[in-house]
Protein backbone atom coordinates (compact mmCIF):
# COMPACT_ATOMS: atom_id res chain seq x y z
CA UNK A 1 0.00 0.00 0.00
CA UNK A 2 2.66 2.40 0.77
CA UNK A 3 4.83 1.07 -1.46
CA UNK A 4 1.94 1.62 -4.82
CA UNK A 5 1.53 5.24 -2.98
CA UNK A 6 5.40 5.81 -3.19
CA UNK A 7 5.70 4.81 -6.69
CA UNK A 8 2.60 7.59 -7.40
CA UNK A 9 3.61 11.06 -9.29
CA UNK A 10 2.37 13.91 -8.64
CA UNK A 11 2.09 16.75 -10.60
CA UNK A 12 3.92 20.08 -8.96
CA UNK A 13 1.00 22.08 -9.81
CA UNK A 14 -0.96 19.89 -6.96
CA UNK A 15 1.40 19.99 -4.62
CA UNK A 16 1.24 23.41 -4.72
CA UNK A 17 -2.42 23.71 -4.45
CA UNK A 18 -2.62 22.11 -1.27
CA UNK A 19 -1.36 24.80 1.15
CA UNK A 20 -3.86 27.05 -0.47
CA UNK A 21 -6.67 24.22 0.29
CA UNK A 22 -5.25 23.97 3.46
CA UNK A 23 -5.46 27.69 4.21
CA UNK A 24 -8.76 27.29 3.18
CA UNK A 25 -9.60 24.51 4.86
CA UNK A 26 -8.86 25.88 8.58
CA UNK A 27 -10.66 28.95 8.12
CA UNK A 28 -13.72 27.26 7.38
CA UNK A 29 -13.29 24.71 10.18
CA UNK A 30 -12.93 28.17 12.05
CA UNK A 31 -16.10 29.12 10.95
CA UNK A 32 -18.08 26.02 11.84
CA UNK A 33 -17.70 23.64 9.32
CA UNK A 34 -18.26 20.21 9.38
CA UNK A 35 -18.33 18.93 6.36
CA UNK A 36 -17.18 20.52 3.24
CA UNK A 37 -17.33 18.84 -0.67
CA UNK A 38 -15.21 19.21 -3.67
CA UNK A 39 -17.83 21.43 -5.69
CA UNK A 40 -18.17 24.05 -2.50
CA UNK A 41 -14.28 24.12 -1.92
CA UNK A 42 -13.99 24.79 -5.98
CA UNK A 43 -16.37 27.26 -6.09
CA UNK A 44 -14.95 29.09 -3.18
CA UNK A 45 -10.93 28.93 -5.15
CA UNK A 46 -12.23 29.64 -8.56
CA UNK A 47 -10.94 25.95 -9.73
CA UNK A 48 -12.59 22.75 -11.10
CA UNK A 49 -14.32 20.27 -9.10
CA UNK A 50 -12.79 17.25 -10.99
CA UNK A 51 -9.25 18.70 -10.77
CA UNK A 52 -10.01 19.57 -6.89
CA UNK A 53 -11.46 15.87 -6.37
CA UNK A 54 -8.21 14.66 -8.29
CA UNK A 55 -5.84 16.61 -6.38
CA UNK A 56 -7.41 15.90 -2.70
CA UNK A 57 -7.09 12.14 -3.44
CA UNK A 58 -3.74 12.12 -3.37
CA UNK A 59 -3.68 12.62 -0.04
CA UNK A 60 -5.34 9.44 0.57
CA UNK A 61 -8.63 10.93 1.88
CA UNK A 62 -11.71 9.65 0.24
CA UNK A 63 -14.79 11.74 0.49
CA UNK A 64 -18.65 10.28 1.06
CA UNK A 65 -21.31 10.78 -1.58
CA UNK A 66 -23.83 13.52 -0.72
CA UNK A 67 -21.71 14.55 2.27
CA UNK A 68 -18.35 15.52 1.01
CA UNK A 69 -15.20 15.28 3.12
CA UNK A 70 -15.53 15.72 7.23
CA UNK A 71 -13.10 19.14 7.30
CA UNK A 72 -11.23 17.70 10.37
CA UNK A 73 -10.41 14.81 8.41
CA UNK A 74 -9.55 16.25 5.65
CA UNK A 75 -7.45 18.87 7.24
CA UNK A 76 -5.60 16.32 8.64
CA UNK A 77 -4.64 14.06 5.66
CA UNK A 78 -3.42 17.30 3.54
CA UNK A 79 -1.15 18.75 6.40
CA UNK A 80 0.22 14.80 7.20
CA UNK A 81 0.55 14.60 2.75
CA UNK A 82 2.34 17.62 2.89
CA UNK A 83 4.61 17.13 5.41
CA UNK A 84 3.50 20.34 7.92
CA UNK A 85 2.45 18.37 11.10
CA UNK A 86 6.12 16.97 10.99
CA UNK A 87 9.08 18.81 12.44
CA UNK A 88 11.17 19.64 9.05
CA UNK A 89 14.45 21.07 10.77
CA UNK A 90 15.68 24.27 9.01
CA UNK A 91 18.38 26.58 9.15
CA UNK A 92 18.64 29.67 7.30
CA UNK A 93 21.80 31.52 6.12
CA UNK A 94 21.65 35.45 6.14
CA UNK A 95 19.62 37.37 8.42
CA UNK A 96 18.93 40.32 6.31
CA UNK A 97 15.46 41.55 6.07
CA UNK A 98 13.75 38.37 3.88
CA UNK A 99 15.56 36.13 6.39
CA UNK A 100 14.31 37.84 8.98
CA UNK A 101 10.86 38.11 7.30
CA UNK A 102 11.21 34.09 7.33
CA UNK A 103 12.39 34.09 11.24
CA UNK A 104 9.34 36.00 12.27
CA UNK A 105 6.90 33.99 9.97
CA UNK A 106 7.75 30.93 12.84
CA UNK A 107 6.20 32.68 15.52
CA UNK A 108 2.96 33.40 14.59
CA UNK A 109 2.29 30.55 11.94
CA UNK A 110 3.74 27.06 10.83
CA UNK A 111 5.07 27.42 7.44
CA UNK A 112 6.12 23.86 7.76
CA UNK A 113 9.65 24.25 8.64
CA UNK A 114 11.26 24.78 11.80
CA UNK A 115 13.63 27.12 11.55
CA UNK A 116 16.36 26.59 14.60
CA UNK A 117 18.74 28.60 13.91
CA UNK A 118 20.32 31.73 11.94
CA UNK A 119 23.76 32.06 10.54
CA UNK A 120 25.51 35.48 9.48
CA UNK A 121 28.80 36.61 9.12
CA UNK A 122 27.58 40.49 10.13
CA UNK A 123 29.11 41.23 13.62
CA UNK A 124 26.19 43.43 13.80
CA UNK A 125 23.56 40.74 13.08
CA UNK A 126 25.25 37.60 15.05
CA UNK A 127 23.95 37.20 18.67
CA UNK A 128 20.25 39.08 18.00
CA UNK A 129 17.66 37.28 17.43
CA UNK A 130 14.22 37.39 15.73
CA UNK A 131 11.08 35.74 16.62
CA UNK A 132 12.50 32.49 18.54
CA UNK A 133 15.51 32.61 16.12
CA UNK A 134 18.99 33.25 17.23
CA UNK A 135 21.53 34.68 14.58
CA UNK A 136 24.76 32.95 15.23
CA UNK A 137 28.23 32.88 13.38
CA UNK A 138 28.34 31.58 10.05
CA UNK A 139 31.40 29.38 11.70
CA UNK A 140 30.05 27.74 13.58
CA UNK A 141 27.14 26.21 10.40
CA UNK A 142 28.91 23.26 9.61
CA UNK A 143 29.68 21.82 13.23
CA UNK A 144 26.11 22.70 14.21
CA UNK A 145 24.12 21.03 10.85
CA UNK A 146 25.99 17.48 11.66
CA UNK A 147 25.32 18.07 15.70
CA UNK A 148 21.21 18.84 14.98
CA UNK A 149 21.14 16.78 11.94
CA UNK A 150 19.57 19.62 10.28
CA UNK A 151 18.88 19.05 6.42
CA UNK A 152 17.11 22.15 4.90
CA UNK A 153 19.07 25.20 4.38
CA UNK A 154 17.34 28.20 3.50
CA UNK A 155 19.45 30.63 1.26
CA UNK A 156 18.91 34.27 1.95
CA UNK A 157 22.05 36.14 1.40
CA UNK A 158 22.54 38.50 -1.57
CA UNK A 159 23.01 36.76 -5.04
CA UNK A 160 26.58 37.37 -5.14
CA UNK A 161 27.28 35.43 -2.69
CA UNK A 162 25.03 32.50 -2.70
CA UNK A 163 26.87 30.01 -5.17
CA UNK A 164 29.83 30.24 -2.19
CA UNK A 165 27.40 29.73 0.69
CA UNK A 166 25.17 27.15 -0.97
CA UNK A 167 28.84 25.06 -1.76
CA UNK A 168 29.20 25.03 1.92
CA UNK A 169 26.02 24.35 2.93
CA UNK A 170 26.50 21.42 0.92
CA UNK A 171 29.70 20.64 2.14
CA UNK A 172 28.23 20.87 5.75
CA UNK A 173 25.70 17.68 4.83
CA UNK A 174 22.50 20.20 4.13
CA UNK A 175 19.92 18.04 1.20
CA UNK A 176 17.71 20.42 0.28
CA UNK A 177 18.09 24.26 -0.26
CA UNK A 178 15.33 26.80 -0.25
CA UNK A 179 16.93 29.39 -2.34
CA UNK A 180 15.52 32.66 -2.35
CA UNK A 181 17.98 34.71 -3.54
CA UNK A 182 18.24 35.96 -7.48
CA UNK A 183 21.07 33.91 -8.33
CA UNK A 184 21.18 30.41 -10.35
CA UNK A 185 22.47 27.83 -8.50
CA UNK A 186 24.86 24.60 -9.89
CA UNK A 187 24.57 22.49 -7.40
CA UNK A 188 25.10 18.45 -6.96
CA UNK A 189 22.08 16.92 -8.72
CA UNK A 190 21.35 14.76 -5.74
CA UNK A 191 20.86 17.89 -4.05
CA UNK A 192 17.14 19.36 -4.10
CA UNK A 193 16.72 22.77 -5.32
CA UNK A 194 13.82 24.80 -4.32
CA UNK A 195 13.93 28.62 -6.17
CA UNK A 196 11.70 31.59 -5.09
CA UNK A 197 13.17 34.57 -6.98
CA UNK A 198 10.96 37.32 -6.03
CA UNK A 199 12.49 38.62 -9.43
CA UNK A 200 10.98 36.06 -10.87
CA UNK A 201 7.62 37.14 -9.41
CA UNK A 202 7.64 40.61 -10.14
CA UNK A 203 8.70 39.48 -14.35
CA UNK A 204 5.62 37.47 -14.72
CA UNK A 205 3.42 40.01 -12.96
CA UNK A 206 5.15 42.98 -15.05
CA UNK A 207 4.88 41.08 -18.07
CA UNK A 208 0.92 40.32 -17.43
CA UNK A 209 -0.21 44.05 -16.53
CA UNK A 210 1.52 44.97 -20.08
CA UNK A 211 -0.81 42.98 -21.31
CA UNK A 212 0.92 43.46 -24.73
CA UNK A 213 2.02 39.52 -24.68
CA UNK A 214 -0.41 36.74 -23.70
CA UNK A 215 1.51 34.40 -21.26
CA UNK A 216 0.95 30.77 -22.66
CA UNK B 1 6.72 45.17 -35.98
CA UNK B 2 5.99 45.84 -32.84
CA UNK B 3 2.31 44.65 -33.65
CA UNK B 4 3.85 41.69 -34.20
CA UNK B 5 5.92 41.09 -31.12
CA UNK B 6 2.50 41.69 -29.28
CA UNK B 7 0.77 38.94 -30.76
CA UNK B 8 3.58 36.88 -30.10
CA UNK B 9 2.95 33.87 -27.01
CA UNK B 10 5.51 33.69 -24.17
CA UNK B 11 5.61 30.60 -21.93
CA UNK B 12 5.90 31.88 -18.42
CA UNK B 13 8.66 29.90 -17.83
CA UNK B 14 10.83 31.98 -20.61
CA UNK B 15 9.82 35.10 -18.27
CA UNK B 16 11.00 33.11 -15.13
CA UNK B 17 14.47 32.71 -16.29
CA UNK B 18 14.97 36.26 -18.14
CA UNK B 19 15.57 37.45 -14.58
CA UNK B 20 18.22 34.50 -13.74
CA UNK B 21 19.35 34.92 -17.09
CA UNK B 22 19.77 39.28 -16.14
CA UNK B 23 21.70 38.51 -12.70
CA UNK B 24 24.21 36.28 -14.03
CA UNK B 25 24.88 38.56 -17.17
CA UNK B 26 25.19 41.43 -15.15
CA UNK B 27 28.03 39.75 -12.86
CA UNK B 28 29.57 38.74 -15.76
CA UNK B 29 29.43 42.60 -16.47
CA UNK B 30 31.21 43.27 -13.84
CA UNK B 31 33.80 40.50 -14.44
CA UNK B 32 34.90 42.27 -17.44
CA UNK B 33 33.24 39.97 -20.10
CA UNK B 34 32.18 41.99 -23.71
CA UNK B 35 30.70 39.35 -25.37
CA UNK B 36 29.27 36.18 -24.49
CA UNK B 37 27.48 33.36 -26.28
CA UNK B 38 24.57 31.27 -25.55
CA UNK B 39 26.06 27.96 -25.22
CA UNK B 40 28.31 29.70 -22.41
CA UNK B 41 24.88 31.17 -20.94
CA UNK B 42 24.01 27.75 -20.70
CA UNK B 43 26.52 26.12 -19.70
CA UNK B 44 26.77 28.59 -16.38
CA UNK B 45 22.74 28.04 -15.87
CA UNK B 46 23.01 24.32 -16.46
CA UNK B 47 19.99 25.00 -19.09
CA UNK B 48 20.05 23.83 -22.79
CA UNK B 49 21.78 25.89 -25.33
CA UNK B 50 18.58 25.68 -27.74
CA UNK B 51 16.35 27.26 -24.96
CA UNK B 52 18.80 30.02 -24.13
CA UNK B 53 18.30 31.14 -27.75
CA UNK B 54 15.08 30.82 -27.64
CA UNK B 55 14.66 32.38 -24.61
CA UNK B 56 16.81 35.39 -25.78
CA UNK B 57 15.16 36.03 -28.92
CA UNK B 58 11.92 36.94 -27.21
CA UNK B 59 13.81 40.31 -26.41
CA UNK B 60 13.99 40.81 -29.87
CA UNK B 61 18.20 40.25 -29.49
CA UNK B 62 19.84 39.12 -32.44
CA UNK B 63 23.42 37.48 -31.31
CA UNK B 64 26.79 37.39 -34.20
CA UNK B 65 27.78 33.93 -35.16
CA UNK B 66 30.69 33.03 -33.59
CA UNK B 67 30.87 36.04 -31.06
CA UNK B 68 27.17 35.65 -29.48
CA UNK B 69 26.13 38.74 -27.79
CA UNK B 70 27.58 41.75 -26.87
CA UNK B 71 27.22 41.78 -23.08
CA UNK B 72 25.67 45.28 -22.61
CA UNK B 73 23.04 45.43 -25.41
CA UNK B 74 21.79 42.22 -24.61
CA UNK B 75 21.52 43.31 -20.58
CA UNK B 76 19.92 46.51 -22.22
CA UNK B 77 17.04 43.91 -24.12
CA UNK B 78 16.12 42.07 -21.79
CA UNK B 79 15.97 44.85 -19.30
CA UNK B 80 13.77 46.78 -21.53
CA UNK B 81 11.35 43.61 -22.63
CA UNK B 82 11.12 43.01 -18.57
CA UNK B 83 10.09 46.62 -18.18
CA UNK B 84 12.84 46.92 -15.19
CA UNK B 85 14.17 49.67 -16.08
CA UNK B 86 10.68 51.24 -16.55
CA UNK B 87 9.28 52.90 -12.97
CA UNK B 88 6.70 50.61 -12.32
CA UNK B 89 4.84 52.12 -9.25
CA UNK B 90 3.54 50.12 -6.68
CA UNK B 91 2.15 50.50 -2.88
CA UNK B 92 2.64 48.22 -0.55
CA UNK B 93 -0.21 46.98 1.91
CA UNK B 94 0.88 44.90 5.11
CA UNK B 95 4.40 46.67 6.56
CA UNK B 96 4.83 43.25 8.81
CA UNK B 97 8.24 41.28 8.39
CA UNK B 98 7.72 40.06 4.52
CA UNK B 99 6.54 43.41 3.59
CA UNK B 100 9.46 45.09 5.47
CA UNK B 101 11.98 43.11 3.52
CA UNK B 102 10.76 43.82 0.28
CA UNK B 103 10.59 47.66 1.13
CA UNK B 104 14.54 47.47 2.50
CA UNK B 105 14.85 45.83 -1.03
CA UNK B 106 14.28 48.92 -2.72
CA UNK B 107 16.67 50.36 -1.10
CA UNK B 108 20.18 48.15 -2.45
CA UNK B 109 18.50 47.22 -5.52
CA UNK B 110 15.71 47.22 -8.26
CA UNK B 111 13.14 44.57 -8.13
CA UNK B 112 11.59 45.61 -11.15
CA UNK B 113 9.16 47.67 -8.58
CA UNK B 114 9.09 51.14 -7.53
CA UNK B 115 7.41 50.45 -3.70
CA UNK B 116 6.06 54.57 -3.26
CA UNK B 117 4.54 53.71 0.26
CA UNK B 118 3.44 51.08 2.42
CA UNK B 119 -0.04 51.15 4.08
CA UNK B 120 -0.78 49.29 7.48
CA UNK B 121 -3.83 50.14 10.22
CA UNK B 122 -1.65 49.09 13.29
CA UNK B 123 -0.39 52.32 15.03
CA UNK B 124 2.68 50.83 15.83
CA UNK B 125 3.49 50.68 11.70
CA UNK B 126 2.23 53.57 10.97
CA UNK B 127 4.62 56.60 10.60
CA UNK B 128 7.81 54.65 10.86
CA UNK B 129 10.12 53.78 7.45
CA UNK B 130 11.76 50.98 5.75
CA UNK B 131 14.47 51.88 3.41
CA UNK B 132 13.19 54.63 1.65
CA UNK B 133 9.49 53.61 2.46
CA UNK B 134 7.49 55.59 4.15
CA UNK B 135 4.08 53.79 6.20
CA UNK B 136 1.22 55.24 5.90
CA UNK B 137 -2.36 54.98 7.47
CA UNK B 138 -4.63 52.68 5.23
CA UNK B 139 -7.49 55.21 4.95
CA UNK B 140 -5.14 57.27 2.79
CA UNK B 141 -4.67 54.37 0.32
CA UNK B 142 -7.95 54.62 -2.04
CA UNK B 143 -6.96 58.75 -2.28
CA UNK B 144 -3.24 58.48 -2.90
CA UNK B 145 -3.96 55.22 -5.40
CA UNK B 146 -5.60 58.02 -7.65
CA UNK B 147 -3.87 60.85 -7.19
CA UNK B 148 -0.18 59.14 -7.72
CA UNK B 149 -1.76 56.73 -10.72
CA UNK B 150 -0.09 53.39 -9.19
CA UNK B 151 -1.43 50.35 -10.72
CA UNK B 152 0.81 47.58 -8.76
CA UNK B 153 -0.71 46.43 -5.14
CA UNK B 154 1.66 44.32 -3.30
CA UNK B 155 -0.39 42.79 -0.51
CA UNK B 156 1.95 41.35 2.22
CA UNK B 157 -0.83 41.26 4.89
CA UNK B 158 -1.84 38.40 7.33
CA UNK B 159 -4.07 35.83 5.11
CA UNK B 160 -7.38 36.36 6.83
CA UNK B 161 -7.78 39.59 5.79
CA UNK B 162 -5.95 39.36 2.33
CA UNK B 163 -9.50 38.99 0.84
CA UNK B 164 -11.00 42.32 1.69
CA UNK B 165 -7.81 43.99 1.12
CA UNK B 166 -7.60 43.10 -2.01
CA UNK B 167 -11.29 44.22 -2.63
CA UNK B 168 -10.24 47.58 -1.47
CA UNK B 169 -7.13 47.94 -3.78
CA UNK B 170 -9.31 46.57 -6.88
CA UNK B 171 -12.29 49.38 -5.75
CA UNK B 172 -9.25 52.14 -5.32
CA UNK B 173 -7.95 51.44 -8.67
CA UNK B 174 -5.32 49.22 -8.70
CA UNK B 175 -4.93 46.71 -12.17
CA UNK B 176 -2.21 44.53 -10.68
CA UNK B 177 -1.99 42.44 -7.64
CA UNK B 178 1.24 40.30 -6.35
CA UNK B 179 -0.21 38.38 -3.31
CA UNK B 180 2.43 37.17 -0.85
CA UNK B 181 0.26 35.78 1.48
CA UNK B 182 -1.51 32.31 1.90
CA UNK B 183 -4.70 33.14 1.11
CA UNK B 184 -6.28 32.25 -2.46
CA UNK B 185 -8.14 35.58 -3.83
CA UNK B 186 -11.12 35.84 -5.34
CA UNK B 187 -11.27 39.15 -8.31
CA UNK B 188 -12.65 40.57 -11.18
CA UNK B 189 -11.61 38.40 -14.17
CA UNK B 190 -9.85 41.93 -15.88
CA UNK B 191 -6.99 41.97 -12.62
CA UNK B 192 -3.91 40.73 -12.66
CA UNK B 193 -3.04 38.41 -10.14
CA UNK B 194 0.75 36.84 -9.04
CA UNK B 195 0.90 34.41 -6.36
CA UNK B 196 4.25 33.95 -4.42
CA UNK B 197 3.21 31.50 -1.79
CA UNK B 198 6.00 30.61 0.71
CA UNK B 199 4.38 27.63 1.99
CA UNK B 200 3.38 26.25 -1.60
CA UNK B 201 7.23 26.71 -2.17
CA UNK B 202 7.73 25.22 1.23
CA UNK B 203 5.28 22.11 0.35
CA UNK B 204 6.98 21.58 -2.84
CA UNK B 205 10.56 21.44 -1.28
CA UNK B 206 9.40 19.57 1.49
CA UNK B 207 7.96 16.92 -0.58
CA UNK B 208 11.37 17.00 -3.09
CA UNK B 209 13.27 16.24 0.06
CA UNK B 210 11.20 13.38 1.23
CA UNK B 211 11.91 11.47 -1.89
CA UNK B 212 9.10 9.14 -1.44
CA UNK B 213 7.26 10.47 -4.73
CA UNK B 214 8.52 11.82 -7.61
CA UNK B 215 6.97 15.12 -8.86
CA UNK B 216 6.43 15.83 -12.18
Amino acid sequence: MQKEKEMKQVPEPTIKRLPVYLHYLIKAREEGAMNISAPAIAKELNLDPTQVVKDLAYTGIKGRPKIGYNIYELIHFVEEYLGFNKVNKAFLVGAGNLGSALMAYQAGQTLGLKILAAFDISESKIGTKTGQVNVLHMKNFSEMVKRLDVTIGILTTPGDVAQKVADEMISAGIKAIWNLTPAYLKLPENVVVQNTSMYSNVAVLLKRLEHSEKII
